[in-house]
């Protein structure tokens, strides 16, 4: 097992990266407060992984309150509507604020239900068990929680941090191969804005990794966790670097708004906007041709689309991209490539340039 | 002026109490992170005062976007639908992350507001321009913001600290009496679970304080702040000292989940509620009879309530007390009086001690 920490002071914790970890109750149950315990799944997951869990943390603790919340799979539910539902739970089983929750699932699971303990009560503890490539390597880590709003995404939420993250990385066997494309855009993400080894590395080894090979997955899911928590650590509240992560977002949130969420896959309009950025950068002469072409053959490799869909249009991303949150007062912002391996958030003013990229694309 | 701090690092902030604040732009400007502004207020209060406000910020700063979003009035309203609206309003307007919200009601406005700042993008900065005795004296000052659950009040929330807390006496004298007497139930708590100083000179004052003597409520005010401001910065998330600002309140929350939101008024059920805790705690030998005669004569001189209404049942309260934050893993947990002027919170296991002051009270 490889055990990462973040560390944030009082609110420092582990992430746990293995398989079988499901079946290991032990690394969930220190991090209870009281005896009560409501997994937040979705229709998906349950089948496959609610009884395996709920089974474990009873069997090691029978005393324990254990109920479960199940909410439709999609990101097309991740809203205030269904987050009410997990409030409902709570408090039709008389919950009180040291009851903690576990998110059993994908990013919407985890962001949803990391926001509903963030609020139910004023605050209330949560742990982590990702299921999907794209929340093993990225939402999972550094307590950005929330739900989206018709206008935009992510744009209700709380920064919460978990007790703990638990990757069981045979989850990954059961998960469609779609997902697994749309999880490897934030772990190409990490070595595109940061780390000019990983990025080589991800070369190398892309064909095995959408194979399936458990060693390499677990490799990459431990440098991108790092990579991820390193940046948390020293910028929680994004008033600075944690921008970063962003790369890819400001375009794929367009995407995802304009399209209805869940037409396209988070990971894959963010694989598109990394894209977009990286196109934007070699306008700007701080890419090559020849790098641009290195990094769409490794989104292709990972089966991203490198292109936005038909249906966008250039105002309609430009529209979308007005209310991202790193604007402010009516700058817009942005996550460029100084180099491969090598992100910078910069204001841009050159709307000639976006709209001519823009346009090109599509 | 008066001028209070509430000490809390770097969330620390400053409390003004003076007659005129709503037209001194110089205490709200400072606090502005981005130039744009939205004032949360509602129907009642809007026509009162967000003209004045709206105008002396606009002549200080003319470069500033000041929009405003207005709420129905009551505590009917405070929940997830109507919390949605400020979103909505602040999305529509396209405002970022340096967007201030501004506070300017009631208990109600100030609890949805805050809460609207805490989750929106994340977290934004809010200001508190409180109108009402009892949001004056207490819902402001601390950061506990929230809505209601049909299931318990205040049961959805965030600990969200304001920036300031702007006090401008001059808004009571446009308060009805009911709210004048609702807000005195809150003044009164403070006297009743830590200074039985201030409890003599509420007693030795109270007629002067609801005839609407200026001095001696900005008086009342400041002490009411200072007390409350003191043990916030001691215990700001309720992990010990400040579940005592809770007396009352578990009776008082059962009341107003039971008859419907709004139709007792807040400070009407807390009222009762002290009533119904320090007779417990008179039962409990704590108090004498004559204590809580005392106590039950200065509620009466506040036009307050001191037997719950006819229309709830011991088993109402029970139901609706067992949902209550303070409870851990199925313990009742009550504020009681140990003396007037000293309040303990302790957990309660003399149930039929309990239904037989309910009972009795009804």
């Amino acid at each position: 097992m490889q055990t990462l920490k973040l560390e944030l002071g009082e609110r420092s914790y582990s992430i746990h990266i293995a398989p079988g970890l499901l079946q290991q109750p032990q690394l969930i149950l220190p991090q209870l407060r009281g005896k009560q315990v409501l997994i937040v799944t979705n229709t998906t997951v349950a089948p496959l992984y609610l009884q395996t869990l709920t089974s474990s943390l009873q069997q090691a603790r029978p005393d324990l309150d254990i109920r479960h919340c199940i909410l439709p799979d999609g990101e097309a539910y991740k809203d205030i509507t269904h987050l009410q539902l997990i409030w409902d739970a709570l408090l039709e089983a008389g919950f009180n604020r040291h009851a903690t929750l576990v998110a059993l699932g994908g990013g919407v699971i985890g962001d949803m239900t990391g926001f509903a303990a963030a609020c139910y009560q004023r605050g209330i503890a949560f742990i982590q068990v990702p299921t999907t490539l794209l929340s093993q390597v990225d939402s999972s880590v550094g307590g950005k929680t929330g739900v989206n709003h018709p206008l935009g995404k992510n744009m209700i939420g709380a920064f919460w941090q978990p007790r703990a993250v638990i990757i069981d990385t045979n989850t990954l066997k059961t998960l469609p191969q779609r997902e697994v494309a749309a999880g490897m855009a934030e772990v190409i993400k990490y070595g595109l804005l940061a780390d000019a080894n990983f990025l080589d590395w991800l070369e190398q080894h892309m064909a095995a990794l959408m194979a399936g090979d458990p060693v390499l997955l677990a490799e990459a899911i431990a440098r991108s966790c790092q990579c991820k928590a390193d940046i948390v650590a020293e910028d929680e509240r994004e008033s600075g670097k944690r921008a970063l992560l962003n790369l890819g977002h400001t375009f794929g949130h367009a995407i995802e708004t304009e399209m209805g969420y869940g037409v396209w896959l988070h990971g894959e309009a963010v694989g598109c906007g990394m894209w977009l950025a990286a196109d934007l950068s070699r306008r700007l002469g701080w890419l090559t041709g020849k790098e641009l072409q290195r990094i769409e053959q490794l989104l292709l490799a990972a089966s991203l689309p490198v292109r936005p869909p038909a249906k966008m249009s250039v105002d309609a991303f430009l529209r979308h991209m007005a209310v991202d949150k790193k604007n402010l007062d009516g700058q817009l912002r942005l996550i460029l490539l100084q180099k491969p391996g090598e992100a910078v958030l910069m204001d841009f003013k050159e709307t000639s340039l976006l709209r001519q990229c823009l346009s090109d694309a599509l």
